[in-house]
């Protein structure tokens, strides 16, 4: 079975190669960007101006294969990959939550960007945290790394 | 450009028709269900089973077309399609942050569903409340529908 998707749009950020990025969004609040919807999506951007933060799901298009079993930026042990956020995913689709600063017309302005320059995006949806609100949540092997995310930059170990 | 996906795996869920349904997975606590992971990937899940909540990316297989003004269900007035968490988008890509009970080989049993049974599931990440941790966040036309997404069930109207 195969899924076909066209991209609404493209990120356009400071970021043309995958070392030396933010590993999180949370680690790029400096970091600005401008997204482009395309002309035919741009009517469904209404109301989205209300919204101080937005989730972006784009496809990481550097990506050309997979490894099942990955050391991630956060830990020097070996992890199945569904366990951490590495790119080289079977369907390589990024996720981030980032800061809605202004939209005129077809042109999204945003911070906390942490992903390649020309990204296709393949969806906005509004965040909200009430959504995604859990008690009790247990991190994993992320535990040993907590606060971490914020600093941490890639290397080039996914290229 | 188009960008072509094929499922990990296939999520096995109560639910066969889009009424009456749960909107988020906050308000499906009680609704369990299997998500099927395909062989090839089973390695991948490893060190998954420390997390309590996975956030699953999957694809709205019933949608066949989009619309860029809605009526969400949280609401009554049209909004623009990419401020809501409406069905029939271009890229109808699904995200559900849900509990993760157990892992028996390739078999994860899951609470939280609010996706049709048979839904292909394209994507799993670790939830981690820091990566997408925010301050001073605002949600937007949500704010007047706050915590009603946990009860509110939905009709017909994305058929």
């Amino acid at each position: 079975m195969e899924i076909i998707y066209t991209p609404i749009g493209t990120i356009h950020t400071p970021f043309n190669d995958i070392k030396n990025m933010p590993i999180q969004p949370t680690g790029a609040s400096h970091v600005e960007g401008k997204i482009e919807i395309r002309q035919e999506f741009m009517e469904g951007l209404q109301d989205l101006d209300g919204f101080s933060h937005i989730i972006l799901l784009y496809h990481l298009h550097k990506v050309k294969s997979h490894k099942l079993v990955v050391i991630p930026f956060l830990d020097t042990q070996p992890r199945g990959l569904f366990s951490t956020r590495a790119p080289k995913r079977p369907n390589p689709i990024g996720l981030s939550v980032v800061k809605l600063l202004k939209i005129e017309k077809n042109i999204l302005c945003v911070s906390h960007l942490d992903m390649l320059d020309g990204t296709p995006l393949l969806d906005i949806k509004p965040y909200v945290p009430e959504f995604e609100r859990y008690e009790s949540i247990k991190i994993g092997w992320v535990e040993n790394a907590r606060g971490r995310a914020k600093k941490q930059k890639s290397d080039d170990r996914f290229r």
